[in-house]
């Protein structure tokens, strides 16, 4: 049994539970929405939890962070503007700007307290809000898309937590269908989608609700994410109106962006789903 | 925290663990090498551990046995003689004796114990052992492949626990060059190789003790693994003479195998490893 130097997070009816062993807890705030803790751990960096589900860790963030940005990015023909729905650490924001092509990044995060503990813990994922490019909004990522400019975005990405709580109405084809309209010509969305092991009905309805909503294309890449729930999580991608699973790597040529996980072939390689996703 | 109704393994050196809810336990047998239990999961069927390590579970085996097997027995050109070292479940069996060319199979699992643990609780991996094709030796691999006549096996599969311990001898160059010689012209092997996230180095180690054995290409695999540690595992193919990363689905007809993790396309996708890896 673990003491209770340990933080540890039950994998919600899946009878599964993964630990990390803390060296003490630096951050705890509660937010109108949540609570938002923060750890120094032995061996993963900080760790960020929201509600006691573990958000982001300094070990590991690379993965998910890439693999939520660059498919989607690289898609897209030449993304410009950028739409981030959560996301409030500002991992995710840390890698849309790495591309070149972009000009404008909204990041529309619910809760503030998230960025701020971000601002203070996690310095070098929230430098990336100092880009002049990246315009910072705390409010309602639902109400944003609803009243966003048709086509006023090149890339929607959707960094949420759980489809439970204030999450929910992210996973829905109202929601997906606003970001349809939301989307120029080319667009391209891509939402984090939970773990191929645990919840692939969950993946299998998204990739459903994303053409409901008026997607031409849809295909889910996935990742091994060792402090999400199975180690195992997904990414769907949603293209308004080509291919979902076609990318500027395809040709042969890598694209350029500094990187630790992700790459082009790792990106074709990601697209290959599981035989059991295929059923 | 936890109760004691939870199985832990504390991931060593790594300050994380995984847990997994128990119904019972229902095998502690003692052997002479190591205490093999076996418990009814609350949501992973069936657990066994070994000195209270991780080796299978019901819900999650499939990845790994596919992922050890066929990308090495479809890197072969036609896989007549496999030898098996470890593997004692019998699940990595099970899946080679999928593979229609395969005439002989030897298993040689140093604990017989693990074997009869599998016959009595994983009635579905121990089936296997029935086949005409296989054979199993209750013996030490290490001897055994130092023994093994030249040019004896086409496939030579290392399905070892950690490399401390009994099995510390199979992650050596002396016992990967007795493996070169014992396998035939265009001959294969796959070793366990550990994760890329907690081990690189292990992984980069094996890949140059290969070479130095005498192999002429290696190519690492990676692949989820949710009750391994981190979540995120990885096959090691050392190729006699050809290329470790060229096989039978490359020219887009898909192998045809029963499988549920493992297909063409996800076995090319896995061979491209993540950035960090190419470093």
């Amino acid at each position: 049994m673990l003491d209770d130097t340990w933080y540890t997070e039950q994998w919600a009816g899946e009878g599964s539970a993964i630990s990390l062993e803390l060296k003490e807890q630096i951050h705890d705030f509660q937010s109108p929405y949540q609570r938002v803790e923060v750890f120094q751990t032995t061996r993963f960096g900080k760790l960020m939890t929201l509600d006691g589900l573990v958000m982001v860790t300094e070990r590991d963030e690379f993965v998910y962070h890439e693999m939520l940005v660059h498919p989607a990015m690289f898609t897209h023909a030449d993304p410009k503007r950028v739409l981030i729905i959560g996301g409030g650490d500002c991992g995710t924001l840390r890698e849309v700007l790495k591309h070149d092509s972009v000009q404008q990044v909204d990041m529309v995060e619910l809760d503030q307290a998230v960025t701020e503990a971000a601002a203070l813990h996690f310095p070098t994922l929230h430098a990336a809000s100092f880009d002049p490019r990246a315009r910072l909004y705390f409010q309602d990522g639902i109400a944003w898309v609803a009243d966003a400019e048709p086509g006023s975005y090149d890339v929607i990405l959707i960094d949420s937590t759980d489809p439970v709580g204030p999450a929910q109405g992210l996973f829905s084809v109202d929601f997906y269908r606003n970001c349809q309209r939301a989307l120029a010509s080319g667009g391209v969305l891509a939402a984090q989608s939970e773990s191929p092991l645990f919840h692939a009905d969950l993946i299998r309805a998204m990739q459903r609700d994303l053409k409901a909503a008026g997607f031409n294309d849809v295909a889910t890449v996935d990742f091994p994410q060792c402090t999400y729930p199975s180690g195992w999580w997904s990414v769907t991608i949603g293209a308004r109106d080509g291919s979902a699973s076609t990318f500027r790597g395809e040709g042969g040529a890598p694209p350029t962006i500094a990187s630790r996980y992700y790459n082009a072939a790792r990106h074709r390689g990601a697209l290959a789903p599981a035989q059991f996703m295929l059923g």
